[in-house]
């Protein structure tokens, strides 16, 4: 084979060592995305510097990194340590330096996005392998840790479990502060929680969590109003940005957070922001040193399988991919409201607008009720039908929500579940825009739901 | 295609369903290993009951379980949706019937795997997608939600870091019951266990943590005394046993702990047990009860890509091919017993015979540093130097041991840190035969020590 | 798991299993495309019916499909047996039911890409697993079997070496037939054709091999011209349309071949056509017997990758994908044209415009040549430089041509090599358009084109 | 990560590179097989030498490489430029250094082959992406080239049509020369050749073909008495050695052959010799002109998929994984013709020995037919029910031969077809040992022949 020919082809794989070189040094996200060969040979080479890949050696302990099927092998690039040692998730690990050298660069990269994308004053970030709920309840361990004799954690009610079943499992218990009805939305009652920590003192309460992302009528949290409540207290602000990376609205909110007054924790999760499988979250902080107690505080070894997927993932993207699917999420989120503006019309129904929800949206179904003459107990297994037919159609994360519902988590009861609230008494429909989504997927709901709403308002003929 | 041929062709794909079916029925642990063309149809079966692998759809929803990046999906077989709801981690989910059901069979083998290999009378079992360390910490918070008012654990000192973390970030408080020296050997010392019970109470205690597989010369606990100790009081028994599956000391040990006393939960690492990567533990139950507490105070959603390691591997595997790991493991440690008594036979050093362990042995070094003429303050260099020699020489999991060492983790201070004991005052190394182990790595780890320690007693020129 | 969201999932199972059986009854390209997931299901459920998968069998032959590397299986689905037996590639295979399948539906979505997008009178179609060249030999062999006195193929000339060697690796003699030059384009000579068959007499003569796809200034040859002097003789009439299924000035002269007289074979590329690798070609035939003769008279069983590839890639189009990619070429090549004018407008050179090519387009050089001052002595020399300039900016696929060169193949020495004829004077520069070509491709050729053009310009310092 | 786990872990990057670069300086079979993520690293590097997968490029010529699906990009890494140019299939393309480095390393790798385990005169070797038959055909093509009036080919029977068909299909005519029957073996017969060159003149015949591995009763021919033969004549000589590196009787054939007299060319099939998927063939030459002028007759461009198969397979193999296997089968062979002999006891059969052929053995079914009652005519009828019996058994391999078969392929009538040999007359079953086999198929065959056997031993009860 020529030289030159060869020359030229080198030149590329010259190129790539750059890339690999440019993203050890600079840490950052890069900003266009790379093709699956490039990431796959890097991803490859990092697993080849894990000592279960070395081609000459001999393991004479309790864990050597083997892997029996072939499949598995495969699916993990040969990585098989994991995460950090039995005492720093962070730790490099003497034996697999590739995998600590993934969990670092991941870490770095995610960190890029924060600063990117949610809020320069980030001061570190990780990936966790857990999902939102699990980890949640290890920031609030860790948080414990440091003031063992503050045992409240004020949660601004979300109709979701994992929250509050995190507060729960860190041994910790919740107070509730319900949200106030504005018109149709449902908003951070800012009052209430001053009066609470005035009321409990200042000492006694470990943690406020917040929440941007979340369900139409409930509308992203006023975290910087919590943020200046806790100003010059010992509270713990924690935002559970769930999914609200995509979201300009969320994103406003924390940074308002930064600007007037506390945040400790940003929890997000990996899924819903970046496309992967379930599993992993992302712990933004605002000081070296939080992060580093959770880090501390997280007993043993983890996968590092959620970071493989966001490292991938991210590498894959670009910078520039991720500002393109935000913008699509955003497009498609105003399609969705025209469309489902048009269904209001058709079926005469009200959409319940919120100025503060740029992921979803619903529209009240009350109206239907009356037109089709269902009675207050009829209510339930009339709206249960609408929610089943949608799902047989294969739609999918459209909520139908009955109103009045109790329901019971640990020692806490939440009245009006699945509507954030009590004051809500309206049946609705919810339906959101993330990423990922195309305008299919509108078109797809929009028709199913015609003809679900057309077929329960035929007379009934039985 | 001649139809005779066609149905030659289709008689194999009828075996496959009916192997399928099989194990959906049976849900038992086949007994021949299946090949991994048919694992991989199954696994693509299943994952395509996800609805983000339906054809025809529409997700308005806030995760959707939409993939980015072409090599994550593959990596996951498109399965996106990880395992339970925010309620429940055994909860199925009505989006993702396939992945569900993928974390239901692996639950059903894991627990033939204990019936077949551990224990008859487990109960349930399940595999939770976190290393044991932090999945003891879960089975902990989850029993002190049971008896709140119980606030110490008794923890029969291993030295590890990884449980006595789990201890602390479950918001419990460790007592830590040294082990006594008997012979070489540091067993169970259940006087001092009894008196600690005795002079606490039993209302304070929530639990007792006895280790089953670890290095020599520390034993594998008398699970039946303690189980024993514990009949008819409220504090639930955790047995640690990370890499105890393999060893029939360790099973052992447990079956003597169910025929004499309380016995509550096992937790096992499944990488060290099942050779599939880090971040997965088995927890087997011995009421149904408690497995299914553990699972709903798990907040939240969570990865399934553990389970999806563990279900691949062991279909990989089938019993016969577990049971022929176990016995090459075995004769294993045989060979690398007798190898070292070579080594100690050529170098002048002594065995240190541990009664009750037979995944790891130990050699002493203490005549080591008297041959060498090295001062007691040059110990700890001289030491590291041999652990580092073969380090660089590629022998992984041979770990040296200096004693005196004092290490403190949370509030508690352990002397004598490495050697499970203050009472052990020999430098020593240990090396473990565990699966997956060849002889070649038993040949290559006595060649280096050789190697190493010949340099080692040069005398020294400067 | 509850039976209703697994029957929700098994739904997608049965529609994917319609998908198949619909594939299987109706051999026709799917409207859609399919998704990767349900192609590899599909994929596996094929290769899963060949012997060497069957999981329980005994093989005593000498040749078992046995495959070594885990790497190899996995890139053939472990399908190993390749197409046909030793008397005929169309064969079925008793212990392949699966890659016979698998050759046979691929064969059949072939014949439907043949009737949908080249001409609907085409009666049977096949994948060759050899590139055009050989491909075109194996026809040539055919075809003289049946004429053993004919020994005289009549190539209309284009400039690549391929097609020639073809005619004289068959053991026959190629009668060159050089193009008219008209205006700018070189076109059928269809005179010359007409008087070579008067001259030698049609018993003599085994063939005429036409062109169509090609590089400009070469025009598309009139294959409808040369049809019609063929009908009622025995000549066979060979069209090579290496690249032509994606241009429909290629296609329209096919169509006008079977409107007026004589065809026999179309000979396509897999991978200038499909876009998958080097390796395959597409024989069409206009009566069954020839391509039955074709695969009988092929000695020996074949490769079934090539087959492979066009399955997958096909069904992953599906007919709306290829059209939409043909869309696109035919935008890109109006965009490269519009470009290249732009370039010529700056650097004062000559669009070189042929009527009947739609693929590809040149410019001339000559003006170039003048304004530098380069001496006809210099040409190659600067004309090299050019396109070596060009080669290592990473601009592939355009060639300059440099007049007056000659080259001999075989026994045959033709003029003006390069050009396609000798009466072609001046140097040019070609460039193509073709299928998955993005405007991005254009963008960069056009930029790094204009550097080139600026470099050479630049006074010569020397 | 601190440096020195890094350093570690990029001792094994360097290592490999090492490997790799000892691959490209020796061009040798390494000793030790190395292990797929190695291998994978490799290859993925190779390909990114292509222009197709450099970084930032344009491509606007007519083959740019593009890749549509993805699946078929992973399949071939990337690869999509298949070897050699329109004029060589050993040329280097330009767009494509890693593919032309993938063919030239893959040659050099079956030279290594050829010397270590067939013969160490070979001067050149090449892999073919054509099965065998068609290879033969490609290398007759040539020769024909050099020699044009020689237009005959003495084919030394063997019943299998391919070889058959590759005469004719290369234009030339055969002569069918029988072997002669020495005891229960057809052996060579020499005297006939003799006679029928010196009948025809060796002006006239362009080559003999002499067939090494084949199905017992017929013998590996006697290459070293045909070699001799062809001393000082311009006849070619051609050995069909299709699976018999692995035997020791056909290789010793061939070096006899060398030090006896004229050999110019060995065809082997890549499938059978190698375990990789059927489609490619090595010829290895006994000059470096007559490798040269294959390369340079072969039209146009081919698939490099079955280089990347046997580049894969061989790496994966090494020279002692290599020897493993030849020796197993060896062992095999022997312990299959010890359980026939069983069989032939049990059944009272007889055993058909052949002297020079360790790959296949044969038992004659002559006595079964007398045992049962079966007329003459009833025969065929009998004799494919037992094969069919075995076949829907999943024994595959197993041949029942019936005596006073004709056939005509092309011009030529083979009487006795399947024995070679119009002088074998009794029913026969033949049964082979070739690479990759396991004891568990010797096993299984035997245990379903004997099955068979009672079957049709039974009365008939109709």
């Amino acid at each position: 084979v020529p030289p030159n020919y060869v020359n030229m082809g080198l030149q590329t794989a010259k190129t790539r060592q750059k890339m690999f070189r440019h993203l050890m040094d600079q840490r950052k996200w890069p900003q266009e995305g790379w093709d699956d060969q490039t990431i796959e040979i890097l991803v490859n080479e990092i697993a080849s510097m894990d000592s279960n890949n070395f081609i000459s050696k001999g393991g004479v302990g309790e864990r050597e990194g083997r892997i029996y099927s072939n499949i598995v092998s495969r699916r993990h690039f040969g990585m098989a340590h994991g995460m950090g040692r039995s005492g720093d998730l962070a730790e490099a690990q003497p034996k697999a330096a590739g995998s600590s050298l993934l969990c670092t660069l991941t870490n770095a990269l995610v960190l890029d996005l924060m600063h990117t994308f949610v809020c320069g004053k980030v001061v570190d970030a990780m990936v966790v392998p857990m999902a939102t709920g699990m980890t949640i309840s290890l920031c609030l361990q860790t948080m414990k840790e440091a003031r063992p004799n503050a045992k409240w954690v004020i949660w601004l009610r979300i109709d979701q479990k994992s929250c509050l079943k995190a507060i729960q499992s860190a041994g910790l218990s919740p107070i509730v502060v319900e949200p106030k009805l504005v018109e149709t939305s449902l908003v951070t009652d800012l009052e209430m929680i001053d009066s609470v920590i005035k009321e409990r003192g200042t000492e006694s309460i470990l943690c406020v969590i917040s929440t941007t992302s979340c369900f139409a009528p409930r509308d992203c949290d006023d975290v910087g109003g919590v943020a200046q409540l806790l100003k010059n207290t010992p509270i713990f602000h924690l935002v559970n940005n769930a999914y609200g990376i995509q979201s300009l609205a969320c994103v406003r909110a924390i940074d308002r957070g930064c600007r007037m007054g506390r945040m400790d924790i940003v929890v997000m999760s990996t899924d819903k922001n970046l496309m992967v499988p379930v599993g992993g979250a992302i712990v933004a902080g605002y000081s070296k040193e939080i992060i580093s107690q959770i880090q501390k505080s997280y007993p043993g070894r983890a996968s590092s399988s959620q970071s493989l997927d966001v490292f991938i993932t991210m590498l894959s993207m670009g910078v520039k991919g991720y500002k393109a699917l935000i913008t699509k999420r955003a497009e498609n989120f105003l399609y969705l409201q025209l469309k489902l503006k048009s269904i209001c019309m058709a079926h005469k129904l009200q959409m319940l607008l919120s100025k503060n929800n740029d992921l979803s949206t619903a529209i009240s179904l009350g109206d239907l009720t009356r037109a089709v003459g269902v009675t207050e107990a009829e209510m339930p297994t009339f709206f249960t039908k609408l929610g089943s037919l949608l799902f047989f159609r294969n739609v999918q994360g459209a909520r139908v929500i009955i109103p009045s519902q109790t329901q019971t988590i640990g020692q806490v009861e939440l009245e009006g579940w699945g509507c954030h609230s009590p004051l809500y008494k309206l049946p609705y429909l919810t339906a959101a825009s993330t990423l990922g989504m195309e305008k299919a997927d509108v078109d797809f709901f929009i028709k199913k739901l015609d003809e679900c709403l057309k077929m329960l308002k035929k007379p009934r003929t039985d």
